[in-house]
């Protein structure tokens, strides 16, 4: 902490720019430098200094890994709520200034619901202690969750308190393939709206099911145009029940199969789908775009039939898939980027993609957030007379504007 | 909304101080008007917009009692997790502005946790929107969570948009008595690092359980010097795995004691002995200072033995009980305060208090707020440049420093 708080008033005094990152996985530009900036990297703060079964707390580095705190945790049966899918190549500081949320945010929440307290240097170079070391704690402004998604432009963490919670001891990973969109969103609707909490609720659409099986035959029935996975996550007493409820909750007209893994094999094979996702997009258009709008869980019918459209309308085409419990879709242009005809039809086809989010009265990120690549969208969701005091708070962490410039606030 | 905002307009216009007030039922004083503030109410703006069953949100305004959303919301088998003592009769806004807790806090989170979007006039008499209408969202710094436990010190909200989660359709409450406190504590920290999260778990200690017996018999075994009452919440079908999940937890050499309530009756009877209490308090003390410390969960024995001590050292008699699974800790002075010397002595103790819970790495309010009360020992906790930072913040939500002054930040 003392090297890196030497470094940022160096970088304070000289009004040099300055930006911190991790392992560099965020996807929107967030941890590039820009304007000749210096890059701090954190990749050797990596200690663990506590882990702490009986008040369920983990102290650590901002450079330690997610995967190493993970693992940690799990030594005593607990595990931290953000799993993002680069969880072994991403940091703990990293995930906090994203915010990241992952697969399982649909039921223990994203960065900052599973963040006590933070250590952080300003841009002016004081070191701030914020936080608490227990699940609850009111005394003076909440600079921990403020410091969750600002990207590192408030300020540099250099270590977290993070608040870990019980490990499910029993999982068991459900498919249910549905006849239409409509089917899979009220089912997701009703998953939500019970109260066993499903620890995963991914959706994928048509497109991207046909997608996956021409990748890889995972058996899903003719006749699908929404598949949702599901996990449940219990103890082995309630897993049963766990199963039911969701069982129960996915069923209804629409569903056209439904399949629980009863072993860790059938579980994989039940993934299998989902997973040969990406590899297959990734085939098909190397140089995609994917976005990670959030409308509520009502609005998704509508926003995928709005996507269909405007990919019919450009000419792109346009798979969604998502964390849906959130109503977080992933929306992947596939599209030749490097054409740049072709790209600025997929800018045409972004803009009206966030058009339609906000009229859906959604947000344009869920959890990759701003970086440079949404900059230039910010304005249409956030008020200017919002954004004027975002920026003056700025302005107070970072009275000379040497953190991480370029990114976040337009 | 409009005619906070001229009011606000008003009183920065002339720079008249303004304090917002819902139901003034704070404990800490953040709720009264100093240097002759004008107090603005908000307890007739209390009109519920929108409940949504699908997307689990309420949109309400400010002056919304708790207990007019938790209404609204079981209609759809919903509800909304902060829980005060007091959510008949406390107000939305007030919930936020103090971050309020509850029993039910040890499972569904605080105020903050169930928050997604606000709209509240600066102190400059701006309308600010900010957050969303999902559970994720990353746009922007997060203004929502700031403003919760800011006391209105930063703004004046006049809408909420609150998420909303499953009811649980089963519940259960259970009783355990236990030998002496470190068996207690023990208990504690087991159940909450198994995946079964208990709806509530709230501690009661030896002088707690003897004054509540003392005003109304409910069967606590002889020799029991700690309790615990628990809340398993679940389905009609994972109801008998909860409770075995908790109470396989509880069990340890220590515990004399398990009792399941079968009947709403049952129950009834079995919270009585928590319930008894603080009437048995108001009558032995009316005027006892109530403070609402937090330290983690594995400390609490030796916080428990410090209160001991300082009582003994200065003849008061302390009582504690609270909500154990947050490490949140009602430690009850029942002393005279009207007597002058009285009250200099119970001063003394509430000094060595909150000495002895920073020093166990706790902190000095986990629900109950700063306001004028805690305001001399914030310093105490918050270094003086996070203080500072606060300082500015606080300048720029609030230049003239018109909302709510004498609050929160020494």
């Amino acid at each position: 902490a003392l090297e890196v708080q030497k470094t940022v008033k160096a970088c304070f005094d000289f009004s040099v720019p300055l930006v911190a990152r991790g392992r560099g996985t965020n996807t929107t530009g967030a941890a590039i430098p820009l304007n000749n900036a210096v890059v701090l990297s954190v990749e050797r703060m990596n200690q663990i200094y506590q882990t702490s079964k009986a008040d369920r707390l983990c102290r650590c580095d901002s450079g330690t890994l997610n995967g190493d705190v993970q693992r940690a945790a799990t030594e005593h049966a607990l595990m931290w709520g953000p799993d993002p899918t680069i969880a072994d190549y991403s940091t703990i500081g990293g995930n906090i200034a994203c915010n990241a949320g992952g697969p399982r945010a649909v039921r223990y929440g994203t960065t900052r619901d599973n963040v006590l307290g933070l250590e952080f240097v300003t841009g002016y170079g004081e070191l701030i202690k914020t936080g608490v070391t227990t699940t609850k704690g009111v005394v003076g402004y909440d600079l921990t969750r403020l410091m969750c998604g600002s990207e590192g432009t408030l300020g540099v963490v250099t270590q977290a308190t993070l608040k870990l919670i019980p490990k499910p001891s029993a999982v068991a990973t459900l498919r249910a393939c549905f006849r239409d969109i409509e089917s899979a969103t009220a089912a997701v609707a009703a998953v939500m709206a019970q109260p066993e909490q499903p620890g995963a609720l991914e959706f994928m659409d048509s497109d991207a099911i046909q997608l996956a099986q021409n990748f890889l035959d995972t058996g899903v029935p003719d006749g699908s145009a929404a598949l949702l996975m599901l996990e449940a996550h219990a103890n082995s007493d309630s897993l049963p029940s766990a199963i039911s409820a969701l069982q129960k909750a996915v069923s209804n007209p629409g569903l056209l199969e439904f399949r629980v893994a009863e072993t860790a094999e059938d579980a994989t094979n039940l993934w299998a789908c989902r997973k040969a996702l990406s590899p297959a997009l990734r085939t098909l258009a190397p140089k995609k775009i994917n976005e990670d709008v959030v409308v509520p869980v009502s609005r998704v019918p509508e926003l995928i039939r709005g996507l269909g459209e405007i990919g019919a309308r450009h000419k792109i085409r346009i798979v969604t898939f998502g964390h849906a419990g959130n109503g977080n879709i992933h929306v992947n242009l596939l599209g030749n980027p490097t054409d740049a005809k072709e790209l600025a039809v997929m800018h045409t086809c972004l803009d009206e993609v966030f058009r339609l989010v906000l009229d859906l009265e959604g947000t344009i990120s869920g959890e990759h957030g701003v970086g440079i690549a949404k900059r230039p969208y910010v304005a249409w969701e956030i008020a200017e007379n919002a954004l004027t005091l975002m920026r003056q708070m700025k302005n107070v962490f970072d009275p000379k504007g040497i953190l991480n410039p370029g990114k976040t606030l337009p």
